[in-house]
């Protein structure tokens, strides 16, 4: 029974364990240029003309485990050369189509020493000051939303009863647990029924009268909803998509009007959800009276803030958030405008016992009573994040973030100002936040759409519209292809304005990073200028179009 | 228009994004100390004696985010006596409570790496490489399971129409994904109707004339599963708990006995979930029988391998597992024994196809026909945490983790032995994988006992395993707060294999640290033996009890 003592091959594995890789290796160079410069490693790292990605398939193709281990500076070798080189350098400057941007380099150490303490924040014995850590997270993003006083946070905050809100990986679990909750508060236990935790969907309809649940939301709504609705078991049917108006905020009065229509059907409208800062135009819905709309329904009140949430940290710009200091919950994530790195979402929620209706407890941890977060939220074991949104709040501080968003919802303004003052581009949708819309129409056709417009010609507009679909199109994707900069592209109605249906692909650009200058974005135009005149398909019938 | 110049403390902010911490910073220093030796990092900088939860409260009572901006040196020396100081030493080899163990060191700069990029791996456009890499880690995972030729991975690894798998955050996001596709694939479209995905659950029973729907599982399933009825919508009181032979593996003719009444009562079978490895007692249900059963009531296999899967990588013991290539999905947490950092949870599915049950679409991003892994994933943004789980698979090697897997279940062979040769210990459950149950049973007390269960006085049993409950409570949480080891607990039938439904606490230990010596073991029992003979409450009556 003496344990066996261990072979040489077992001594050089336990190396991996114990010894660190030397300064000198491949893998230390490449963090240490990741560290002193990683704009700059990106830069001659990331190769900026685009590979197809079927030939970089190639480089994943082998689906055994390989029996033999690889020295990790041959694997670092390889993995900057398939890898890295293949990676979307998301925190360039004039990569402005995503809301992933640049990170506070701060955040890189952080990230190392969270990944080495290993926590696992499903409860405190396997996190322990990181569970309090988290709540005071949540307990300040809760504050930011709905400023409770002193004395709220002192109960609640760190209270083994309640939760301020969950933090999650990201926006759509938050809008899961959220909408969750609230079809669990709305069927939940009653005499005889013991909720629709315990028994189900079908049973909760059926003690409770209704035939159905609905949830209300702008057709500008996340695609992350419809999935809620499948998963909790609604049905993506149910998630009713009420219509906005030429500003891309919902129109009140018409779900107003469904909601009735919905009641008389004898279907239980379960949740309003407000969109605050939609994905693809970036307007937030009238907040306050979707809130009275709610209230007057009786129903739950959710703000999908996942993106636009972070702009409350701007004392000069919240006011166009009002009215979400009246939502039931909020989803916020800080992995988009909050600057920290991919992973970090959350819902807040309003009242502190909202959560109770997803408890849950298992023997061997979450024992009730105790203060483990893992259970109430959707995920069990989860990585210390909460730390990186802890430190952004406290290094960048209120007075960081007031210039951080105030100069990007700026940045938009001057770049939505630049767009309307070249007379070969249209602006499409005008920035709210620090996301706008536009594409390339040159200016003889703009002058031909606006007569077609005038004499309600919507045949000859839907040609347009499609003639500048392939044009928009090829220039986004030439522009991705060379490299230099990027902007993303979406399908919305340009023509809602002029009250017409007409779908139609247009640029979407979110100014998020903090490093991008006004210099940049004039390249930006001037660079689509140069492909959209050398494109030999749609540009031509274009123009012949306008001239008949 | 002329774009305003920055003022002097916007240009200071900006340097947080393009100026890193300097060399002798404190955080650099501390980022040093981490990659050079984090075991000593850690035994440094974690303190031993635990400090209440309460008193760690008050370091994060604000509720407000701050105004002022912190230097980031402040920040990090902060962090190190608030939070550092009392986290969890998760990677201690004497902490052996846990699922998570040590990190190989590699993992800590490709962290670095991995964050720096920012890659968001819900689309190819913020994703590129990442989106094939993580392709390839499923279509590893798959062949480590289900073992397809050359031509299934040729065809499906890297298909736009299908998904070998999702990765997602945990283990807890798998089993839901996996529940939800089978759940979505029962209730399908037929005819007029349209699906439980667009319909909802309640029409979905209608129109296949269920009353309701279940899942079968061992008692020891882990809460997960719970938490996943809820959610789809199908209700806790559906996982049906089905009770364990003495061995803790399910018995599948009692199984089959439910099943047979569900049917009679209108409840369709939705899934049978085999365990393998319990949470509690680290035992694999019979999955072959289990696979039989399924095929019999025409229902989903599922699998939880979140913890055990790993075993799959030892060719010496993945017979123990034998049957789980007939599993329709499987779990599998890399971040257990597979030794990634927390945040690396997989399902994988024998039919490419499968995934497509919960598809989805969005105008802006996935587009149909694209190979975008956001709309077969129940997350949307997600880091790209699926390059450290390819990075230990390349750099550990079947071959190291044939040494790593072979070790840890041998191990725990040993320290059973340890128990059982030990005259006051008593070993509870047998290590199948590598986790075992046992507690502190003083020799006098162990055959008074088994005198009680010659005679099969429950009544006394039950007094002893009370008082013997007192005991293994203080024990482990002395041993915890001497900072030296940690072990688990939890709560099970120690009296299962006697026949009487007695519960009662025990230690639980998981020996997936590479770093635990056969000493540490022998340590952590002299330590408990010790603590235990210190008592002054239970065990005097215990003793006592052993002479009445």
């Amino acid at each position: 029974m003496t344990p066996r003592r261990a072979t040489a091959s077992e001594e050089a594995l336990l190396r991996i364990f114990t010894v660190p890789e030397a300064p000198d290796s491949t893998l230390s160079v490449i963090e240490q240029n990741i560290s002193q410069n990683l704009m700059g490693f990106l830069q001659e790292s990331v190769v900026a003309v685009e590979k197809p990605l079927t030939e970089i398939e190639l480089d994943f193709q082998q689906h055994q485990i390989p029996a033999a281990p690889q020295f990790v500076s041959d694997y670092a070798d390889d993995m900057m050369q398939t890898l890295v080189a293949h990676s979307v350098h998301t925190s360039a400057p004039s990569f402005i189509g995503h809301m992933t941007s640049a990170l506070p380099y701060f955040v890189l150490p952080l990230s190392k020493m969270m990944v080495g303490l290993n926590q696992n924040l499903v409860k405190i014995e396997t996190s322990k000051a990181f569970t309090p850590l988290e709540r005071q997270v949540l307990g300040m993003m809760h504050h930011l939303i709905y400023a409770e006083n002193d004395d709220f946070y002192q109960n609640w905050m760190h209270s083994a009863n309640v939760s301020l809100g969950a933090f999650c990986s990201g926006g759509t679990v938050a809008n899961i647990t959220a909408l969750w909750t609230a079809r669990n508060q709305l069927l939940k236990a009653d005499g005889n029924y013991r909720g629709v935790a315990a028994q189900g969907v079908m049973k909760g309809l059926r003690h409770y009268g209704y035939d159905d649940l609905a949830i209300l939301v702008s057709e500008r709504g996340h695609y992350s909803l419809g999935k809620t609705a499948d998963l909790l078991g609604i049905g993506r049917e149910n998630i009713i998509q009420v219509p906005t108006a030429e500003d891309n905020k919902v129109d009140v009065s018409k779900m107003r009007k469904l909601a009735n229509q919905l009641a008389a059907d004898k279907i239980k409208v379960m949740a309003i959800v407000g969109v605050a800062g939609t994905t693809e135009t970036g307007n937030i819905d009238p907040l306050n009276e979707l809130a009275d709309l709610a209230s007057e329904l009786n129903c739950h009140f959710h703000v999908d803030a996942a993106w636009g949430g972070a702009s409350l940290l701007s004392e000069k710009y919240r006011h166009l958030l009002a009215g979400i200091e009246r939502a039931d919950s909020v989803t916020i994530d800080a992995h988009k405008q909050m600057y920290v790195p991919m992973g970090a979402g959350m819902v807040i929620f309003k009242d502190p016992t909202f959560a109770n209706a997803i408890k849950h407890h298992a023997e061997y941890i979450l024992r009730k009573g105790s203060k483990d977060l893992g259970s109430q939220t959707l995920e069990g074991s989860r990585p210390g994040m909460a730390m990186l949104v802890h430190a952004c709040l406290k290094v960048i501080g209120r007075d960081g973030y007031e210039i951080l968003i105030n100069n990007s919802l700026e940045k938009a303004r001057y770049f939505a100002d630049l767009i309307n003052q070249h007379q070969d581009f249209e602006l499409v949708s005008k920035p709210e936040l620090c996301l706008l819309t536009y594409r390339y129409v040159p200016q003889k056709v703009q002058i031909a759409m606006a007569n077609a417009r005038a004499n309600n010609d919507v045949d000859k507009l839907s040609e347009f519209n499609s003639l500048l679909d392939g044009l928009t199109k090829f220039v986004q994707k030439r522009q991705r292809e060379q490299g230099t900069s990027f902007v993303s592209r979406t399908r919305i109605n340009p023509e809602k304005a002029h009250l017409m249906d007409i779908k139609a692909v247009v640029f979407r650009v979110v100014l998020a990073n903090p490093l991008t200058t006004p210099e940049i974005l004039q390249q930006v135009l001037a660079e689509q200028k140069v492909i959209a005149s050398q494109e030999q398909r749609f540009l031509p019938n274009l123009l012949a179009l306008a001239e008949r």
